[in-house]
């Protein structure tokens, strides 16, 4: 089960880097779903590396292939297989590469775990089988759309350049108005040329992520072990790279005392909810 | 996890009988095993069916399309993807089918279940998923074979036609030389016939399957609930049309004695066996 | 997850025969259920070794003990734990059974699986488990008595006496007023007569239990992997000295012809229901 | 499965705070592990509240009932199970706290969520649910103290004071040696004077904790979806109030240039090490 994530909702992915194809199955979709399909391509096209000199420069074709699962364009309740070929696999000499291993990536820890790997890129550890999980997200979206549920991102710190701005006072729907993500307008500029610096100097640089979700019901996740929180950390530890993860007031509660970081319980319109959002 | 069987070795499969394609995900196969695609073709040779008149007629090609997981005919420990075109999927009208319910088939139950199905045929309930669990299977037996364990069945009863001679008596390996699968060539020639009757007359008619896994090590599977006749069972009836699976004595130790189903255990050389195999 | 069984209500057992306590931990009850504590009292009643002449004469109370879960009456959602002290457990000298293993028995198998056991008893093997199983199920009957499913189980066959009486014309309630828990009372007689006569003579017997649902929704159990037959017949083989499961027509369909078996649909009042039920 | 957590090793809970007992069921400990009863209850000890003026003042008796799964001292192959008896539970009127929700506590969120929960106390929300996981975590010491695993954690901040020493500079025995088990001596003073302020003014203080393992084995965890860090994040994002986990350079990585971050290959010996280990 170790390439499968999730219960009611669960993905199953596959594929190398280098190998025919990348793939996921995406089981328990309800049936009677219209998924959209231009909704997927567009996910994916926001995934695509090689948009603008400041990312990756390789170029990926991602044109999904549905294999199953939808039927006139409704979700049957059968898992819904979608695969990716891998247009860039060239039949080259790649040995050389054999018993070469990057820093910082599994090529070391894969050869002593198996024994063997598709040394031809970064095999079933290379960051291309994101592209599974962009198509899985695109279903999912699709699902918690019906609840009313949304969920917005954007890059909020680039190497020093942090956005302080609370989420509230962005509009969040610019993301895509620079090739960054960073609904700052003004600090995205920054941190593009930051970036291109950067990337001439032969270097790389960090940054953080800053995710809402929207109109989460009350009472989403399981008690103890399938907390939200334990959930989505743990999907969010598994993107390759990612150092860290937080929640609401995340590490900074550290600092705080009790007495400020309690949320208290209000009462709106005929509903309850909290004055602040420390506990995320 | 509703389309995913297994725990170390675990299947998750996808397809409808006339969408694009079948395909099988397999995951934790373990690096480093050398795969025959001579034996997944041979054995999926084996399941297709129009193979003799006493069959089903329709005509299946199963090229299996390796996606990933395996890399230079060896195994890399990634998860292991197959699909199986589905050639036959016509361009022709199946509304007339969205509102008739065949028999003793599935097709009642999706439509009241997910309230929509794809109806151009069996969809997802269609036996054409075993070509899915033929080439796991085939995979499977591969690691098997590395610790000496092999599995024959054969068929044993077509209708009031019953092989009553035990296994071991029999020559399994010739099972193949006849279209029924009667290691009992005789019976064999009966069953044949009885079938090629039925067929005449537009009806179909039911039969056993004996399966034996010779060399299987002492303390296989697990205690209580993944019994390896739980778990045995569990697989043999997620097969459309399986009935009913005994072990061992089977119903008939219903009319033994204890005295006689005790399986007594005798030494063999250094090691211990029992006298019969009652408990399957 | 070896001593679990189930996905939404879900079951997990510990204890060994001649050790502290027998337990199951039960998650997934739905929140809000009034918990009839009689009623798992009175189905422990029922298990109990020791009611008759004709049962294992080992003398066993069980007393649930509640540890969690339950609220005033009322389950919580939270996780159900009971646990059933083992009163027999007694302070004697048992290591002369260390190196005896009983034939048909799970003693050898443990040994050489995990090269230890508690050789009191059958330790984690013994039938004594099933106090853990009839405390879950009667949770589980009380689940589905909200949706108006009942379960009635009778012993329809013990050695060669067969009852051949369809369940429908006999009154199933009945099955308690005898000590063998057949509801034809006549043969009820004849099978305690037979059983006691091969107790006399130092030996025991086998049987068939026969068992129905009733009220069963169209579509209950997932498509392939789960089919509602495969999770039954997993849950009946995990039984210590059961040999055989079969459902509907069983067996004897090998016998019938395709056209007896189909399961023809018929309307009745607004809903559908089939003439026969070859197909259980 | 909301109550299980771990797949080889898997443990299973139960128990509300002011319910009759905690307990935790944990599946899948090798057999013929010798348990140090000692060092379990020791580990309890470390964990009980009202050890110091500086934390909770309730008073815990934690004396673990060992119910099955240890034979003569070691470890069977069965399920251990543990229970541990709630003390604190008293007949008195808790029904005016029906209708009052803590703030930041699950109180709310379990109401709405199940429309019952055990008032009384968090219930099952209640931090008493760590004394099962210190249990299981006392006997996985055990495992991993075969293959020469360790483990220490210890406070590295407490509100705005923070222990800025690299571990490999302090003695992290040392960490039992004061009430705050922060092992730089002198900064403990200070936190412990800092919380003893806060709490006199009615308050409380958040805090970091830092942890390593010791001779973690290259290639531990899976591919994809079940990382180390994944798994390991989800772990400490189950325990309540926990905000954030970062692993190696953590949150500092986004101000970090990837020539820096790159964790360069080393010979050390016969092996490969790392020269840096910002990839945690």
């Amino acid at each position: 089960m170790f390439n499968s994530f999730g219960r009611l909702f669960r993905i199953t992915t596959f594929g190398e880097s280098h190998g025919p194809a990348m793939g996921v199955v995406i089981d328990g979709c309800p049936a009677g779903l219209k998924i959209d399909e231009e909704l997927i391509q567009k996910e994916l096209d926001r995934r695509k590396p090689g948009q603008s000199v400041i990312t990756t420069q390789r170029k990926e074709e991602d044109n999904p292939e549905i294999l199953s699962g939808i039927f006139q364009g409704i979700t049957t309740g059968s898992p819904i297989a979608i695969t990716f070929k891998n247009k860039d696999a060239k039949e080259k000499d790649y040995s050389e590469l054999a018993d070469k291993f990057r820093p910082s990536h599994a090529d070391f820890t894969y050869q002593e775990k198996f024994g063997t790997r598709d040394y031809r890129g970064g095999g079933r550890s290379s960051a291309r089988e994101t592209v599974n999980w962009v198509a899985a997200g695109a279903i999912a979206k699709c699902i918690l759309a019906q609840k009313g549920i949304s969920i917005k991102a954007y890059v909020a710190k680039v190497g020093h350049l942090e956005c302080t701005k609370n989420y509230t006072e962005m509009d969040l729907d610019s993301v895509e108005s620079n090739i960054v993500r960073c609904p700052d307008q003004e600090l995205a500029l920054e941190m593009i040329d930051s970036i291109e610096e950067t990337r001439q100097a032969g270097d790389s640089v960090g940054g953080v992520i800053s995710c809402i979700a929207f109109s989460v019901p009350v009472g989403l996740g399981e008690p103890i072990f399938n907390k939200l929180h334990a959930e989505l950390g743990h999907a969010m530890l598994t993107i390759n790279a990612v150092k860290g993860v937080e929640f609401g007031s995340g590490f900074k509660a550290a600092e705080m005392h009790g007495s400020t970081h309690n949320d208290e319980f209000v009462k709106k319109g005929s509903g309850i909810e909290t004055r602040t959002n420390f506990s995320g």
